[in-house]
């Protein structure tokens, strides 16, 4: 009998920064909480970083979860855009630090091979994925169901190698 | 006669963060203290991010300044390293302004145009006209000479347009 533990999964972005707590107990997962973090455009930067670090700080507070994992970050071609999210991830990264958690990192095409079976769903699959394997689970936004979906990830790797790899592979 | 106020001035990057406070009365300026925050990158980025933040914390409580400004980042075509430098940006924004100090946002060109006269100064220049405006002061690398230098930009530009021009222009 495995004592359950509480994963905090984040889908990290300026505008939107999706989270979601799972119960994880051996093979067995449960939904607790999911929501969405906003900053407001027409703020300075500064001030939209301290709107999602206090929001998540609060998530982070509220849920007490023991461990966490951040979706790594696609870079592409729009290097203001690739800058613009790494502000945002950087805090999402330093606040479960903060508060002792460890921090694991999955690449997207790994969150999607581990909740549907193939590294390139959809939105919508991974959607109806969170709820097959978590019926009582609800989400504000894709962001928080793509967080619930980075928290299901870290619950099937936390135990491996695989999860440490993909971490190192794609960092 | 003004009220003398103190600026702080910050060079982001992931290894070294350069930070330096000056004093600003009027148009006189003085060198109070600078120094370089660095993370061990034998530790996870998370946990690099908490290194940044809790030295870079610890200067704004031991320094106390009011206002703060930091350089805005180049994009450049390597979308990794510029995903990494804005995360670490992203705590050299947050912590100044969860402090409640203004952080302002300076383009390099328009830095080294105002503290060396050109937009296009190396290195060496920067140091030497830092040390030319305010003759006491000292640093230990580049990016705290750099960071002075930020410090000196907010204080020709904090009370114009101009300063806020540059930060929208740039952003």
């Amino acid at each position: 009998m495995m004592h359950p533990i509480r994963v905090l999964g984040i889908d990290p972005g300026l505008r939107r920064m999706g989270w979601g707590v799972i119960e994880v107990a051996g093979n067995r997962l449960s939904f607790i909480a999911s929501g969405t973090v906003t900053s407001d455009n027409k703020k300075s930067l500064a001030e939209r970083l301290v709107q999602l670090h206090d929001g998540l700080t609060r998530v982070v507070e509220l849920q007490a979860p023991a461990e966490s994992a951040v979706e790594l970050t696609f870079v592409n071609k729009d290097a203001g855009a690739t800058l613009k999210l790494g502000q945002a991830r950087g805090i999402a990264l330093l606040v479960p630090s903060l508060a002792g958690l460890t921090v694991a990192e999955y690449a997207p095409n790994l969150v999607k091979k581990t909740v549907v079976g193939t590294g390139h769903a959809e939105k919508t699959q991974i959607r109806a994925m969170v709820k097959v394997l978590m019926p009582k689970a609800v989400f504000d936004t894709d962001d928080a169901a793509d967080a619930l979906a980075i928290a299901i990830c870290h619950a099937h790797h936390r135990n491996t190698n695989s999860g440490r790899l993909a971490q190192l592979g794609a960092a």
